[in-house]
């Protein structure tokens, strides 16, 4: 009886009360009906972003789209940019920048680490034509984390504007959108959203507006000006993906049920046990005491063909842990427990990694990474 | 007893085997398994195209999107394009040019009508730089219908690229990517194709790639460069939205079961059913004999709020026809008549509007309408 079960970095397991409203019956998206579905679901994620000031959108594309929109919306031809890079997808700003013809100044980071904010004000300093910053709060490809808060108070010393990739990070992490100043950020429908992928949602603050209203950069379908227009009607610019808004009406019911705080100290008691049973396999952490809630990234070790284990346990047991990205390949496992994760499932990822490590050939004792789990979760810490 | 029938322009309906096939559990986009069918899908997808030559990428966004997708890659800066508008959807390609700085010749047809494909020669051959037309297949916002293969035979004369709004038309009327010489054409996944919105299909044929290489307008998320590599691997650029992709693996599977020509002559015998049970009540089309079979477009009788009928039926029956748009509005009812739609629902929908007319004090013979339907549609016409 082979099950699925995706410690993933997103799409992640999707609880089936969403699934089964992604599969109710079609409605069309001018009505009263689905304007109000609609409306409520963006009060909804105003409380996910933690926002009181800001406007939440939802658009209908990857995490990359919303990301491409932030950069279409917020700067103007000239506009010179800084980014926060320690991995894939903070290099995916530096990109999305280039593609608009910015330039930018880059903050490199060691990967699996976060970024010391003195870096960023050093350049600030240095470059007072900087008027956005980009940052990632939650560097999937490596299990880092930023730090948000003491960044964005930096970037607001020097009055430029802050736009964050949250897309592994909201639902998962602590993100106070209002009271950390933070300008736009965004997430996707397959992170700690617990939905498919095809929905990303952006949080535009009041601070952003002015470069938005002025930016001169072509957008059409990313325009956020025609979206908080339209939101205003209770709609979108362009039909919705209605599907995944029912269903992410259902997931939001179950995060308000649960309460955003404690959707955070969940996802941070999950992720410390996972670490802790990792480490008392004797396995290396990759992004150390920075690690971010979302996954543990694990070292391969030594002479360990790691990407072997994870293909036979994903099509074994069914158990899928991802690999290493781009340059990164072969050397790392990363378990993902963000969105609709609890105990037994971490227990469950480390009985697997255990497994997996044992049929290789690598000497684990059995049983010790999942005692170490118990020990944790049982006692409630 | 209420139920929902959508008659709507998109969303259309969704047969339940697509809907649970949308419910599946999750899988992950970067594994062997979502490979294998999204390259199934990919090859079914050439298929409802009907292309061999040309290959559909998926993109994870509404037909706009799609079509900017268009604009940002075939263009470049200063290029000329030359637009035929007769509706909203036409005028999007000239607002999606303008965003991007690029001028447009326009020819514009009466609402409710084909275009001339001579005027499309006119401008041609006085402006030699004009390098793509953008044309539509179906303009939903009137019902009108282009013939495509005639406009696709003077732009190849012109050695222009024609790039074609295909979204209500693809899978409802007859469309051959390749024998008509189609350079680009867009779909999305709410019409024909019977899904719920959040997938668009653009269908990239191989006169169109020199241009797409060259291109210098921003594309990121939009860039079929992009799309190309990663179908080489079975695989998308960015993450797709997996359960949309499972949903329309069935969709496919229904279509092929069909056959594309069955599934193109169904729909012009129920939009011919439609047309003639409107005539029998008496009422007017707005597209007369240039008909889509996407919908069927009644101008609103002289006198009648035909807004507050189709408020009144969707709100007290569930039937959901929709208004004129825009500039149209108060002007027509639209009854939809796309994707999964069979002889008896074209019975429900013209009862529906006997019911709703009758209601609102017009004169209408009850029955007429529905019988001259039965009649046509159980002799098989």
């Amino acid at each position: 009886m082979k099950k699925n079960y995706l410690f993933t970095p997103g799409p992640t397991m999707v609880p089936p009360e969403v699934s089964l409203a992604e599969a109710q019956p079609m409605i069309h998206h001018r009505t009263p009906q689905f304007s109000q579905i609609f409306y409520e679901l963006s009060e909804d994620l105003k409380y996910l972003f933690q926002t009181k000031t800001g406007e939440v959108y939802t658009l209908m594309s990857s995490g990359t789209g919303a990301m491409e929109a932030c950069v279409a919306n917020v700067l103007s031809k000239g506009d010179k940019a800084l980014v926060i890079t320690s991995g894939k997808f903070g290099e995916r700003w530096v990109e999305l920048c280039k593609c608009f013809g910015i330039e930018t100044e880059v903050v490199s980071v060691e990967y699996g680490k976060g970024v010391e904010p003195s870096r960023v004000e050093e350049i600030l300093k240095k470059n007072s034509e900087i008027k956005v910053v980009f940052a990632t709060q939650s560097e999937t490809s490596t299990g880092a984390l930023h730090d948000i808060k003491a960044i964005s108070q930096i970037v607001k010393k020097y009055s430029a504007l802050i736009v964050v990739d949250a897309i592994t990070g909201i639902g998962v992490h602590k993100f106070l959108m209002d009271e950390w100043n933070v300008d736009v950020a965004v997430t996707g429908s397959q992170k700690g959203c617990m939905l498919p992928p095809g929905l990303a949602f952006v949080c535009v603050n009041s601070g952003a507006w002015e470069a938005v209203e002025k930016g001169d950069l072509p957008r059409y379908y990313w325009d956020f000006r025609k979206m908080r227009k339209n939101l205003k009607n209770k709609t979108t610019p362009f039909t919705p993906a209605v599907s995944l808004v029912m269903a992410m009406k259902t997931a939001m019911e179950m995060i308000k049920k649960e309460g955003i705080e404690n959707v955070w100290a969940r996802h941070e008691r999950l992720a410390n046990a996972t670490r802790e049973g990792v480490k008392a396999l004797g396995l290396e952490l990759f992004a150390g005491n920075s690690s971010s809630n979302v996954l543990t990234a694990i070292k391969a070790p030594e002479g360990v063909d790691v990407d072997k284990i994870i293909k036979k346990l994903r099509d074994e047991t069914g158990v899928t842990f991802t690999g290493g990205q781009d340059s990164l390949k072969g050397k790392m496992i990363r378990i993902g427990h963000m969105g609709y994760v609890n105990d037994f499932d971490i227990i469950l990822a480390i009985s697997a990694l255990e497994k997996g490590l044992h049929e290789a050939g690598y000497p684990v004792e059995l049983g010790k990474g999942i005692t170490r789990v118990q020990s944790l979760l049982v006692k409630g810490r």
